[in-house]
């Protein structure tokens, strides 16, 4: 199994609200079909996707959990920066469940969860620097 | 906000057991700092850390759910290799959810659950080319 990951698709309740939330933070669809919408995420693809369809198509017992163990991140270039998304996914009815704030490991983030509980951290991480398409480029 | 997911983390019971489990699958850590694995995984990185710091850092409740209404996706090349890896990751400890056959979207698929329950759809899916570094192309 090569080391990637090539989709990661995000169960939602309602797809047009899901839409509406990751459109205000500037997210457009690359692909649309059958009322899946997938966005091109640097190297992987992000899926908006039934919740509904995604348990029954993964073959999982869905109890409603709102976190399952997974949170995203989004590393960005500036700690202004971290604070301009959390303070943009806050307008567009995110729960912010950690205000931008120093972190253990020397950076800086803010965690927000979308109208689907789905959890993203926005951190500004000096340890790690990003390459031109904003990838993490991990220490050796 | 860019169209980017810079981490996955996937929040893990116990460390090392999910450490031998993506070992089996060929998977190696690029960098392992404070009990803590980041994988390279083509213009993402998937990091294995324990989920109860990550449900502390991330500032949710955590149900213990094993399911929370996402799904990673693999793609590869054939069928065979969708057997294979599905295969492997049974050797591993793995529960197969779905053993591979075709899907809807007319390509074939499996699904497997790692040991703290983050599912895995392996996929051929002939409608999505793939690029030179494994990543998928969407159609326009």
């Amino acid at each position: 199994m090569e080391q990637r990951v090539s989709l990661i698709t995000l169960g939602v309740a309602d797809l047009e609200r899901a839409r509406g939330f990751y459109a205000a933070l500037g997210w457009a669809p690359t692909y649309d079909v059958q009322e899946t919408l997938f966005f091109e995420a640097g190297g992987t693809v992000v899926v908006l996707w039934s919740r509904e369809k995604l348990a029954a198509d993964t073959g999982v017992a869905d109890d409603g959990a709102r976190w399952g163990g997974i949170t995203l991140a989004h590393n960005v270039r500036s700690r202004a920066e971290v604070d301009e998304i959390v303070a943009a996914a806050r307008s567009a009815g995110a729960e912010v469940t950690r205000e931008p704030a120093e972190t253990f490991y020397g950076g800086y983030a803010g965690i927000f969860r979308d109208p689907d509980g789905h959890a993203w951290e926005i951190a500004h991480n000096p340890g790690f620097a990003l390459d031109e398409h904003g990838a993490v480029i991990l220490p050796r």
